[in-house]
């Protein structure tokens, strides 16, 4: 069989996109994303509320989350969250160039 | 409530470990690992087969996979793969530190 490999930095979204998530596994339990962020903010008064747990890390840039009842949480290169299924949250404010690797864990 | 905020970066084992995994997320169906790896190679004849699809990527330094028939598979930073379940794989070598993540899932 042959293996493929492909890298995490390259094939990245035109400049004009301010979000961009790209599927890197799928399954019926889990979904592995890359997302990349161009000083992106949610809309104002949006929240996620996802039936999935979700993990993520910043892996370039840096990126502050914001959590339903006004804490915030500041990443940088290297840190990583878990954000339990229904904990309503929000991307606060990225950097120009922030890359996100999410996995969603559905069960 | 409060988010906890890790570092892939920080805590790292001992110089004296040759592979050292942290878990950063478990449930059920997917586990979600660091893999810190010091110049490390699986034992000869040594080869996994894996009840779970494994998603990795090498997050720092560099590692090269052997696959069962002989294909070696190089990886640098940012690279990843999907190592489908049962699909018999080693470590051929990493770079003195290689640092991976990698996504067990189980179902």
């Amino acid at each position: 069989m042959t293996i493929r490999v492909d890298n995490l930095f390259t094939n990245l979204p035109e400049r004009s996109s301010s979000e961009h998530s790209l599927s890197l596994y799928e399954n019926r339990s889990v979904k592995i994303e890359r997302i990349v962020s161009r000083s992106y903010s949610s809309p104002p008064g949006f929240w996620y509320d996802q039936d999935e747990d979700e993990w993520v890390i910043v892996v370039r840039g840096e990126a502050t989350l914001e959590f339903e009842g006004g804490e915030l949480v500041r990443m940088k290169e290297g840190d990583h969250v878990t954000i339990p299924r229904h904990v309503k949250h929000r991307v606060q404010q990225t950097d120009p160039k922030t890359i996100w690797l999410a996995v969603r864990v559905r069960c």
